[in-house]
């Protein structure tokens, strides 16, 4: 399966695809979409959603596994959070992707075991499980790998669940 | 002005096209997006982009006038309110228009003179305002019309203040 990570931001929202074979996860791209900070919250969604829609175009993973995101803290970051990952949800469904949404925590759990794993540990872990020479950076683009292997993790037990159950 | 009020919403999405003229203010669209309530909400939001991005398309206004959107009550409504208003307001600046976003009470003071103004006194100055022979409905057309009346009267301030300031 090829899946597609993303970690939805306006100022910075992380992506990495990891595709699974039969020698394992292999990342086969990271990075992340950026907007222009002077320009106006509606300049910067079109901005997102471009670059958003250009990756879908160019990778053409079949799963987008999205970070789902919940309001804390800071109000004005939660709403610029949830209208980034807006437009991110309905791109992917628009292209004709699956969409499965993890938690932070549910990211972290499958990536290291332990769900409140600081992000250095996150990044660390992501490098390791995809044999990369390289520490994955930025944050945003570590997050984003981690995503898409939450999202094999969850595949695999559940194919493995259904396995048992026949 | 050509200006096109939307209200962002998953379930009901208002819009509402109020053109300005030497005759005055007149109504030429108003309406709901709906989305299917049984899908998943990346495919309920990439419908509503898709419905949004027809609009836009078909009336081709000047400005979007967008409500702004807040987080209060309830945090799933407001998530998905969140999300829906991304999607609106990245849409709209994709299709080059002005968006201009205004709070709940922004709009009840432009059209009602009182900021807490009840949905139904809203709706009756709305149908006043625009000569409409019936009360428009539903509630989110009717809030997406003040939307745009709200722009309308807030330009017209500005106007007269360039004015004076000559």
């Amino acid at each position: 399966v090829f899946v597609l990570g993303v970690d939805p931001g306006l100022t910075r929202c992380g992506y990495g695809a990891v595709v699974g074979g039969p020698s394992g996860l292999e990342a086969v791209a990271a990075g992340v979409v950026t907007t222009d900070r002077a320009a106006d919250a509606p300049a910067r969604l079109a901005e997102l959603q471009h670059g958003v829609r250009g990756l879908l175009a160019d990778l053409a993973p079949e799963v987008v596994a999205i970070e789902r995101t919940f309001f804390q803290a800071n109000v004005r970051t939660a709403m610029a959070v949830g209208q980034a990952s807006g437009v991110a949800l309905a791109e992917a469904a628009a292209a004709g992707c699956d969409v499965a949404q993890y938690t932070p925590n549910e990211v972290k759990q499958a990536v290291t075991g332990w769900g409140a794993a600081p992000k250095e540990q996150v990044a660390r872990m992501v490098q390791s499980l995809l044999g990369m020479a390289e520490r994955p950076c930025p944050a945003d683009a570590a997050d984003a790998l981690a995503l898409a292997l939450c999202h094999h993790a969850r595949a695999r037990l559940r194919s493995a669940v259904t396995a048992a159950g026949r």
